[in-house]
């Protein structure tokens, strides 16, 4: 089935303490249709960059069968930029410098042909443009995942709250749930967000895993335990990418399948993060997901006979 | 089978968001003896306790058919006694007051007859008392489980590394696991300990989860997402407590079989914490356990039919 996909396409510049780089490829819509690319071939992308933004780059969406008609260059202008630098426990970041660029003016266009999408992830943005889109989509999609974060809770918390009640699906970190909320427990947060619209509600806690909710069941995934975290940039958006690409192929959004889709958006954040920037999910073979998804399997599975069931 | 455990058994005094105890029954062979007395009816107590200590307390030790012969009680002598503050996050807690009373000088004997125990649990203690207790076996149990903390990798390093160098499991939470093997990333702590001696350990991340090493693979038991966490203490102890109580009485040591105990010891702990001290694992009833079980079953069961495979 067909994915639309909105987010930033952007450079990013990163310090680890395992290394830094200069300017690479980043943005929530670049892991996103980089990820779900991997299930489904049948991935269209609104975003926007400058002038400077490599056409190799564009030539290796367009390998990946992402199609790239929503994708608006701006030739006078400069690609969005965002440089961070993370801490020892790769859970808390610095940003060092945000430079909007064609962010700044951003008016996303979803494309003819892409108005009756049955599937469509909102990567971060501001909430007012993730709402824009849904109001394009000529039909509404089978199911609609929103990513946001806290800046918005802080700066757009009526546009957030609108948008949020449109969507299918939230996906945010622990502290971005209790922050939504007002709630310290994630189990009364959880129920609180689904209150205010979405039917599920995904929370990243990112080494710890991630917890599906809906209004009966929670489900939970770890994450793989890993001898290194190289880079956990785009880790968010590769998870939600694989999760919403694997839905759009499965064309199954119960819950059941939902818990396969957090599965494999799991084992794709843990190939995200083992590089640099996208530099391993471009790479990434069938056999790697496979024997990873195997080790998801081998990592929870426990065999208990409860007498009395 | 027989299982001997050894630790503290103690008053404390504790403060939680959630409110405000006076001095009641804590101490790590406390949690372990009464989790271990779920599973099974063979469990041996080695510890000590002042005049001070309520016969009604002894009294519930022995309905539980625990066996208190080793329970040393100094008439003259006043209790163990820890007073704690909890912050929001319930992860991290103040020490406001440590008397230590008849621990200072607490020299622990293992009675004759549970000198050939199957089973062995060095709850948190002195490493060189823990140690003491293996030399007094007369045969060397089945399997020995050890916890310890980070206060004695600071002042007691050199015993703690023969004490470790002695056992079959090593229980302790992540941050320990860090100082332990001077390592970040957890999959190589665990790699660099299970170096000095142990087979297995078992890395305790409180609400995050467990996770259980060996050599060769490594299992993931989450912790079960409540809508409050009412009083943390004692979690540890009744997690080690579950894990070598459900060992000692199926009398399996396999890896496969150790998971099945991950998960037990982590349902007894989401007993544990849901109400101040032990009162919520004195009252607990079987078909509670076996319906947080099935609450683990579903949290993390998943089926994935790999295409290759």
């Amino acid at each position: 089935m067909s994915l639309l996909t909105i987010g930033t396409v952007a450079f990013d510049a990163i310090e680890t303490p395992f290394g830094k780089t200069d300017k690479i490829i980043g943005g929530a819509a670049t892991y996103i249709s980089l990820s779900a690319s991997f299930f489904t071939k049948n991935v269209g992308l609104v975003s926007v960059v400058g002038g400077d933004f490599p056409e190799q780059t564009i030539n290796m969406f367009k390998d990946k069968k992402i199609d790239v008609t929503g994708l608006e260059i701006q030739k006078e202008n400069k690609t969005f930029f965002w440089s961070g630098k993370y801490h020892t426990d790769m859970n808390t970041r610095d940003t060092i410098d945000t430079q909007l660029n064609v962010l700044a003016t951003f008016n996303p266009i979803v494309p003819q042909n892409w108005k009756n999408a049955d599937f469509l992830m909102l990567g971060n943005l501001m909430p007012k443009l993730q709402l824009d889109i849904i109001k394009q989509m000529s039909t509404r999609p089978k199911l609609i995942v929103m990513d946001t974060m806290n800046f918005w809770m802080e700066t757009a918390a009526d546009d957030l709250a609108k948008t949020i009640a449109e969507v299918d699906v939230l996906t945010i970190n622990d502290a971005e749930a209790r922050q939504l909320a007002n709630e310290y427990s994630l189990v009364k947060a959880a129920q609180k967000i689904l209150s205010m619209g979405p039917k599920y509600l995904i929370i990243k806690k990112g080494e710890h895993g991630a917890l599906l909710f809906n209004k009966d069941q929670v489900f939970f995934a770890p994450a793989l335990p890993l001898e290194e975290v190289f880079d956990p940039t785009g880790a968010g958006d590769t998870f939600a990418g694989g999760f919403i690409g694997y839905l759009a192929e499965t064309r199954d959004i119960s819950f059941d399948n939902m818990k396969r889709a957090v599965i494999f958006g799991s084992a794709m954040a843990s190939f995200c993060v083992e590089k640099f920037g996208t530099q391993r999910l471009e790479e990434l073979t069938q056999d790697e997901v496979d024997n990873r998804i195997q080790e998801f399997i081998n990592l929870v599975q426990f065999d208990i006979s409860l007498v009395n069931e």
